[in-house]
């Protein structure tokens, strides 16, 4: 293994080697042989927060019309996802990008498509105030809260104020999403040894993976998530899409069609694909990632060794109880949804 | 206990006796002096027919947008409620009545609140093909459900049929349903002997719910559910819906505004109440029934004291994990939300 000092989040890892960042070091050690690392368990700090966090994920009274929740374009029985093209927002307005899994988000270097928010408390803000989605604003959701005796309760033991605020909800949101990671997937089984779970069909789209170059950006714990690429390398993405990519964030013409490069976790279960969502199956997927970003028409064959690899990467989905939410009082702002 | 030969469902109750129709004779007997009968725990007969029903009642691809199932209107981590006026539909209509709670439903004479389906079965088939709800039709709905080979096995291993059927569809949601019940609320402990976990005020709510007449309509396990009424007795009732109730079923000008009268189990959480979601909290609910119903107006001090009895009826909500549902497959007919 070789160690290289000062290395950049943002670095682009192009081969065969395994170390990618300084976070991956210890994976790194482990899994030095291979580009992507398993997904280790989550070892959350604060179950309480956790739970708060959960129930405030389920909780469409924080919107404005009191019907969308976090997992209403998140949906955890899905995917961490809405498997629609592009969400549904406040009203039925029709979001301008595909909806991101939440699943192993964690593991992003940032948070969005294009990384407008630095990680997931910064993100949990965004949808509850955006008009398109949940329409309310972060001072509306508040008052719903405290307006809630077993919320102010619950607030009061895990932050030590009966008074909740817009960071202790992302804070318990975050830290309710960070537990949202799915190990022991069956590649992640082969990775950590057990030889005889993957089919040579797998095995051989894995290694097409790797030498067609697809590693060079879905690499790593999460498969992708790593970096910020640019749509359309060897050809350019046609899409009816407005969406600007890191131009919106950074005001650069050079970073229009740059986004995340997305996770590849469970991307059996998380279409349609691309910040579009124009992307019906997976198959598709992987012609248009092949001759846009590298210039390589897979055969049939080949695409469909690479599908299923793909399908290896899904892991154990979260799994716990639905919660169920604290009765509004009689305190409670009520919900708005038709005007 | 008396003996009434040839008693009928939709027999009025007043007083304090307590056999009420011949299915509540066994009950009866345990709590004679009662006329409201404790839940019993379910015993599902097919668990397997009820996993698949829960999953399929998560499953918002039996809407024609992808983006709404039943859990969306009978929210289970909100009493089985969406805790909202009137419900959202497909692209954001406005439904024409408050969502009646699915939990405890199984005790219902019918279902809605005009009763015009005779059981959960025949109800669970209404909303899918509801151009205002989930908007979209059975046939589609089995499509999309025969193209998902996850959802194909579990139908060939319950119902003997790889081939899924609005028929088992609808005994599926219904055979989950049925486990959606909500035993060992307080009132119940205290039914069932535990004298002392009731208070004061609340025992009193309860001798006047009784004694006023409350209980005339809202008796028997579900208090309530047990027959049509109507609303607006001593007073009419003033509202901007335009739900005719039984009339609707009947065609009869006589069952204008009559309705099932809905259960109060778990009433604090099911929230707004009457079929037109008109009225937000317990305290308006109880002042409106007396006055409409009873022509009694109740004062500040017997309202709450009833209301606080009407909490007891809060009973343990459904626990059981969120469903994982079976990805879509490449065949899958794709969801339609915006046009």
């Amino acid at each position: 293994m070789m160690f290289v000092g000062n290395i950049n989040r943002n670095i682009l890892y192009i081969g065969n080697a395994a170390l990618l960042s300084f976070g991956l070091l210890f994976s790194s050690i482990l899994f030095a042989e291979e580009p992507i690392q398993p997904i280790k368990e989550p070892t959350p700090e604060n179950l309480e927060m956790v739970e708060l966090g959960k129930m405030l994920f389920f909780d469409p009274r924080l919107s404005k019309s009191g019907w969308i929740s976090c997992n209403s374009c998140h949906n955890l029985s899905m995917g961490g996802t809405d498997n629609i093209r592009t969400s549904i927002g406040h009203k039925w307005q029709q979001g301008p990008i595909n909806a991101p899994t939440v699943l192993n988000s964690s593991m992003n270097l940032a948070q969005f498509w294009d990384g407008r928010a630095k990680d997931l408390k910064a993100q949990a803000g965004g949808p509850i105030a955006n008009p398109g989605e949940m329409a309310f604003t972060h001072k509306l959701a508040i008052d719903v809260l405290n307006s809630i005796p077993q919320y102010r309760n619950l607030f009061k033991k895990i932050f030590g104020s009966n008074q909740a605020s817009i960071d202790m909800v992302t804070d318990a949101i975050a830290a309710f999403e960070e537990t949202l990671v799915t190990p022991n997937s069956r590649f992640d089984k082969w990775l950590k040894g057990d030889k005889k779970i993957m089919s040579q069909t797998e095995l051989a789209g894995y290694k097409l993976f790797k030498e067609s170059g697809c590693v060079s950006c879905h690499y790593g714990s999460a498969v992708g998530g790593a970096s910020f690429q640019k749509l359309g390398v060897v050809a350019s993405y046609k899409t009816e899409s407005k969406a600007e990519g890191r131009k919106g964030v950074t005001g650069r013409e050079t970073d229009r069609f740059v986004f995340k490069v997305p996770t590849l976790r469970n991307i059996e279960l998380t279409y349609p694909y691309f910040h579009d969502g124009a992307v019906a199956t997976l198959e598709e997927a992987v012609d248009k990632m092949g001759r846009l970003q590298l210039g390589i028409d897979f055969s049939t064959e080949e695409n469909s060794k690479i599908v299923a690899f793909l399908k290896t990467l899904t892991g154990e989905q979260p799994s716990f109880k639905l919660p169920i939410l604290p009765p509004s009082s009689n305190k409670t702002p009520r919900p708005v949804p038709f005007n």
